[in-house]
């Protein structure tokens, strides 16, 4: 059964690819979906596309349509959402991919560093599962396939 | 026409008591509800009631049961969600609930100030209104009444 | 049966008024909801509540996101939809209001004069009930009293 | 992915076909559908497969019957709407079928003139993207591939 | 507890005040609602209100566009159906009602003679409840608030 | 692209051969699905599989509880609904599957006799379509794929 | 704010009472519902109401027709959840309740002792908070109130 | 046409192993979905993937987090649902995929053997068909494709 799933989480490294080449190492027939992981091209989407915009906030304004355009076309598509949180990074927009899936009633795992139980709690607490890595949110979604 | 609104966002300070106050010398309909906003029983209430847990994270994730409870009933009940972000803490859950109102149909209006323009763009973008200041928030909620 | 009337489309004259007071005579026990009327209010609350804007498209798209809100809010709290459409004027707010009452439920009448038959076909043929006159629409809701 | 895109907007003109040569040539894997586009057929359907009616009014009603028959099969087989505006005729039916494709939760690009901004505000802030030109709702749709 | 009751059936005869005798008799709690109960007001509403139509098929047309928006305004607002078959006439109208309520989770009860469980199997066996008198659908009720 | 379309009607001739028949003579690329069309199978599949029953009610309870699982896995699986309604029988069974359906937002046509205009007023008139023949049904569904 | 709570689970002692008892001295604005608590007349209304049954099978279906009306007409109403599981008795009545409480959405306790933690782990993890005390589930309420 | 089935019950025999041998040889073009059947690592997955919890309750309340996620994966990708009672155990996860697939509208059979009649009546009555064998619960499967 071909499974699709949503990388919600931030654009500064590559933890997507990493997902992807162990999920496959496991042969998990699983299709990955996500936000634009060029940070540039995502901040500036609006722009590129709609031209030049009055200050930041316009600028901003464009480029989330944009973005949040992408997104929502790609979530209903998936069957699973993870979503990443880091210690670094504001985060609001893995929040409320997450908060959304869940609200969609699309099963959620959520990954975070020890660090952020506090923070997350209530978010931990309506996902389907959190995890500390990349392998365990594997293993859960691998876990399907037994 | 009375109308109940959803107070989410930090419980640190005492924004709440301002809305509340200005809206009542606006002599506007509304009724508020919220978070529990004595910080140390919003984080204790899963020892409060449930007794010890073996450590942080259940003790976090007892007391998160009962928050995220506590939000379902009343946010059920809301006609409208302010959403307050400021420039300390994380702020996932306020995120959360603002992501979670948008995704139910609940007409929301964020709060925030100039400096979370681009960390709180595609949240920004989706919510029906983004303001910078409480006074703002309740002149929008006024102008349903003129 | 106390029923809530959200009453869409242009806001260059009366026609509201006329609705309430014929209501009125008939003893019919409706509350009438409906977006701002008064029209320079409307255009401009975007920039009397958020600021100048940089020119005329974000001055509108400010102005849109709080009469959006507005609509939202009351168009969830009626029972009922009546659309009025003139010989004026784009009018795509009011097809909006009457596309959105029909996709979310809510029984709608359409006014329309004859002359407007044919480009309101497909509208028309997917609200309840289309009348050339408010005299006719009130008959309608009056209906439900018999 | 291959995603299903519905274009709503005037059947007067070719447009339909420049946005299917244009993603074409962008091997974009993208399935389009859309209302009937030959003006005549359109119109008279009613007629042609029901029979003769006692007037406009009814011959109308009868093509709306089967029109919104086949947008409504053809919009929930769709991931997206395209929904043009021009500077020509009403255009009821094109404000119809956004809000009802925003109603349903689809993905929405409003491609309308520069001169449009104001009578289409609302309906522009509801919609996810609004852009001026054909390349740009193209480019809108492309990004979900980069 | 006040609850809402909708009364789907025929309207040939006097059994909807029976069952609003009978309930007050018991003391429930009860509002009904239902369709027109004058059976010409209701076949000749379309024309009443629209005027003078071409034929039947079209008087037809006009007086169900006005009979469906008051059921629908009606039974929105009902917590329970009661939809009653008898020996003559064809009926669809209640099997209309029965199944959309059911459809909308409203439940349903059916009151029909012991000569009509064969073609009413299928209904029958989605509705809640089937009975074969009006004291019995009473006492189903009543049952509620022992 | 493929559509599957749900024959809801009488079970007594071989309608839905000729459904079949003329569609694949036009080319139209649909599948169809519908009730059991053997009658006494239809009439005896409860005792067939449960084993005998008390009486006729039971006998027809139990079928109709396989009919009505039979008929919810092929609906949800269908773009289309054809209800055909004759001069015969009682038909409550085709008017539930088509209201049934039209609450599920599935488009609906129904295919009827003229003698029939009356009694299927308000059913016709929530139906996207009414037909008076097998030829016109498939006209209207052929009209999607010009 | 005045709430409604559906209170689940067996009926064979007074524990809905000290829940009542309990509120009330508290001074909670709560309205309780439940099933029917005369354990008898739960077994026997069908055959009370619709008359003698072929057998144990028939008299236990033609019961919960009327058990499963009054649940559903009464979750409806409610906004809160309370499901007790003790050790006697299979109790799928309370896992059904409970699961369709989560399904719809309201908000859910589970009240269970120790003895159960591993049987009821799965539902346990689907509703909001799980207590071993009714003193517990009624602190959870009585939070929403602070 | 090819559907799934999600086979909930018990996982302390080879029951799902007997369903799929018996529909292959019906040759029924279905494709088989549910939980863990390795009891152990149903069980232990919580600690085998996120480590060692403090004691049983946490133990068990990982292990559901990571079940209840499987599930609902494979829930919603299911046509139907086969829910299998036996003589010993709890069950109440039985009971509650049952009924959590009864309120997503997915058709359900019930398994059951005669000496469980009574404890199951309310579940039964909401799913559609209950039979005493897997040899009737794979007729009713086959009478789709009669």
């Amino acid at each position: 059964m071909q499974l699709t799933v949503y990388l919600a989480g931030q654009i500064h490294d590559d933890w997507r690819k990493e997902v992807e080449q162990k999920s496959k190492e496991k042969g998990l027939p699983l299709t990955f979906v996500g936000p634009q992981t060029n940070h540039d091209r995502s901040d500036n989407v609006g722009e590129d596309i709609l031209g030049e915009q009055p200050d930041k906030l316009y600028k901003d304004d464009a480029a989330s349509d944009i973005n949040n355009f992408r997104t929502q076309v790609l979530m209903k598509k998936s069957d699973i959402v993870i979503a990443l949180f880091g210690d670094k990074y504001k985060q609001w927009n893995t929040a409320m991919d997450a908060s959304t899936a869940i609200a969609m009633n699309i099963p959620t795992i959520i990954v975070r560093p020890d660090s952020l139980i506090h923070p997350l709690k209530e978010l931990s607490n309506k996902a389907n599962v959190t995890v500390e890595t990349i392998d365990q949110a594997i293993e859960v979604i691998s876990y399907i396939y037994e």
